[in-house]
């Protein structure tokens, strides 16, 4: 599983702080964690709560550069507004770098895929259009053939992309566990060149202990052929629960990561 | 999902000590707590230890009397026994029974199954034949093939079958995940007027922190079409993560299950 640190988020009040204070030494502490703990990205989101552009630019900038200072990660730009991912993908200087995210509108499909394609990053794909997200498989999976036919045609290879199937909350519908799962089997099979990726807590959202429904559906959605996750790697509980799924889904050859971080303590029940 | 309750085991040796000193208090407490912790059925298994099988019969006879004294729960015979069998269905009154359980050998299913058809009783019928448990998928649906032939042929109906897809360790054989959860799936469409059924734990032999790998495990496996499973109902942990199983895979309709479980302080993280 490739595991995409959701900590550097502006929707985050305390981190919202850090940012507009410039606050280098509380974002790099917690990078740092981030990366102890097994981040192989690091998102970084700088917030939308700006009164220009401008602000906004300077802002991701300095995020970009604070986190780049002390993490060898890729980080994954978290935002849909090109003139700040052109930012971020100029302030940050390694090979490898995420745009998080696009979806099937035609009008961010033409404003976002050429900073893609020029900087051959990846791209987070997201599973819908205009009309948000959808409540069956076959209207996420269209939304997905829409976006893979725009960035053929476009320079961005399948190897570029990683799809969101997108999770509804099932306090709301009930099938929504199956719609995301059955997505994310479906994009395996049309798509085995790219990745899937997921966010994870929105499948709780309504419903009491939380953190125990988000760690059963990782498991489900990795046993589906979820490849990566955005997620709060300090959470040891749920990166306790990942390394179990990579072994039990083959994806660590004799169970070597799984004794090893047990070793290390970091196995939690 | 429909959970068969192990607890009545003589392989464990302060249940072996209880049934031979026919300590009725000691096993009617373990049975009412299987009970109030959600057990569906009571599994019954008084040992293999005897001198003789008029000791293991006078043994199985005092154990389902014990347990239904207690118990309005159907009981699983856990025996492969045929005079076991034989005499513990005599023993019980209930209309629901389960026989646990038979495999593709020819001669256990010349003995057992005719039991199973005079009663109605349902079966758990293991992937296998007579060169013990297949390392791949289409060995073990060969067996519930060979199974299912025999038993139709004998006057017991696909909704009495509950197929074990087995389980063997991970930490031998990377694959063997996959090849449950695959063996479930295939068992599913093949024959879906029957139900699956397994024990978990032979997963994680060989482990450290077993339980996590289990309930990783189960979350899959619920996913993948597991009906029914064979497990500790004391394991609250384990019980937690099957009310979000079923939550997740839209067994527990607008989430009642999962949260009156909560309310009763019955979900622990």
């Amino acid at each position: 599983m490739i595991i995409v640190g959701e900590n550097i988020n502006a929707s985050n009040r305390s981190m919202a702080a850090a940012i507009a204070q410039r606050d280098a030494d509380f974002l790099q502490d917690i990078v740092l964690r981030e990366v102890k703990a097994g981040a192989d990205f690091i998102d970084v989101n700088a917030g939308k709560a700006y009164d220009s552009d401008a602000e906004q630019i300077t802002a991701i900038e300095w995020l970009v550069e604070t986190v780049q200072e002390v993490a060898d990660k890729p980080i994954a730009i978290d935002s849909d507004i090109p003139a700040v991912i052109r930012a971020a993908l100029q302030s940050y200087k390694g090979d490898v770098v995420m745009v998080n995210s696009i979806t099937a509108e035609p009008g961010k499909l033409a404003s976002v895929v050429p900073l893609v394609a020029e900087r051959k990053a990846r791209v987070v794909a997201l599973a819908m259009g205009e009309d948000g997200i959808p409540d069956n498989v076959e209207l996420r999976l269209a939304a997905c053939e829409t976006i893979m036919d725009y960035l053929d045609k476009n320079g961005v290879t399948p190897e570029q992309v990683l799809f969101d199937p997108l999770v509804l909350p099932i306090s709301v519908d009930s099938a929504q566990g199956f719609v995301t799962l059955k997505t994310i089997e479906q994009i395996k099979s049309r798509f085995p060149r790219s990745k899937t990726i997921m966010g994870l807590s929105n499948i709780s959202y309504g419903l009491p202990n939380r953190p125990l429904i988000n760690r059963a559906f990782l498991s489900m959605a990795v046993s589906s052929g979820l490849d990566a996750a955005i997620l709060d790697p300090l959470d040891a509980k749920m990166m306790s629960f990942i390394k179990a799924a990579n072994v039990l889904t083959n994806q660590d050859r004799f169970c070597k990561g799984y004794i090893n971080a047990n070793r290390k303590g970091l196995i939690v029940d």
